[in-house]
């Protein structure tokens, strides 16, 4: 699959990007300045000798344009000026939002924006031509470079249809990691929250990177 | 300690108060019909040869006047009338939030208060003169009366005082879980609203009790 990742220059989507190239995704970083884009895309080709050229850097708008898939891996001040700006090259499109909507400087205190999450705002922003759903916001980026490193956290996934769910779940499967279902799109403010609950966890603990796991599933 | 549970009849009151009465507290189970309290009381003090008298039934303000700390664990719907009632009785004292606010008949979606949380509304309604905190949100009340079952879910606990956090914290060890501090009150919708993924997960994979843990914790 040819999946653009929006502001992939980022630790995040620049670990997901990795872990989705290995696994053998065609990856576009994408960010406001291709130069960037394209020096982030070689620096993690770098680091996968013998794996071709599975990672290209462009601009948002061409990343987009060129992606079958598009990540949005913003900062979430940064999403409502990326969105307006990519919003035609997303039309019938999945979006997969990885926002986590933070409030400086207390960001272990929950901050969620009016339309309920950053993801939801993302889905009024691009109408209905567009599918967002909600992903990977509570996978601390710090291991994602390290292959041998196991992600000691689930995937929760929230979006209104299952397939994009499910395509959600495949890549976080892609990326080591189990994929859940946790329902609806209007879901996915917790899914966001949860990111500061477990920065509040962080700091109490003084640990870099406590994460979630889903108990009781049997299959 | 004692330790009225406001709408202890239910299911999810009845399996705490059951494993506080255990691990040594003296337990006043509140109902808004104190003959009902009083019954449920017996039935589980019947579960407990040997143990004396741990559990008493009473109406709600009896018990939130005879304990040392208070649990709310009533129907969302219930909640306000109930802290009305026994607001003067919890003056200078702790409330622990049980209560999860989900908005039939989809249960799998998250529905917030206004508040925020069901607790911020509690916290709202009593005033400074009541620390409010939030906790056991996500338990199962399903394996809470056997006690040979090990609860395979974290306790998230949200409160302005660590030292209230910690009273939490303390009970959810006593009832065989681990307690993790999860920040201020104003988390408490993340916790509360973990509960409607949960089902959500629950329905998608046919399972009763889906639960969390948090990963990375190393002490």
């Amino acid at each position: 699959m040819k999946i653009a990742i929006l502001g992939g220059t980022g630790k995040e989507g620049a670990g997901l990007g990795y872990r989705w190239a290995v696994a053998g995704h065609h990856i576009i970083i994408g960010s406001r300045v291709a130069e960037r884009a394209e020096a982030k895309a070689a620096e993690l080709t770098a680091l996968l000798p013998g794996f071709g050229e599975p990672l290209q850097g462009m601009g948002n708008v061409a990343a987009a344009q060129a992606a079958d898939l598009v990540i949005l891996s913003v900062p979430y001040e940064a999403q409502k000026a990326t969105l307006e700006e990519v919003k035609p090259a997303l039309v019938g499109k999945l979006l997969i939002s990885v926002v986590v909507p933070l409030k400086p400087p207390k960001l272990s205190q929950v901050w969620l924006p009016e339309a309920g999450s950053a993801a939801a705002e993302a889905q009024q922003l691009l109408g209905e031509q567009t599918r967002v759903a909600a992903a990977f916001q509570n996978v601390s980026a710090e291991h994602l470079l390290d292959l041998n490193h196991a992600i000691a956290c689930d995937v929760l996934i929230c979006g209104d249809k299952a397939a994009d769910r499910e395509i959600a779940a495949q890549l976080a499967q892609d990326a080591g990691m189990r994929g859940i279902h946790a329902g609806p799109l209007v879901n996915a403010g917790i899914v966001e929250g949860l990111t500061a609950v477990l920065i509040s966890i962080n700091i109490r603990h003084k640990i870099k990177h406590a994460g979630i796991r889903i108990t009781g599933i049997t299959d």
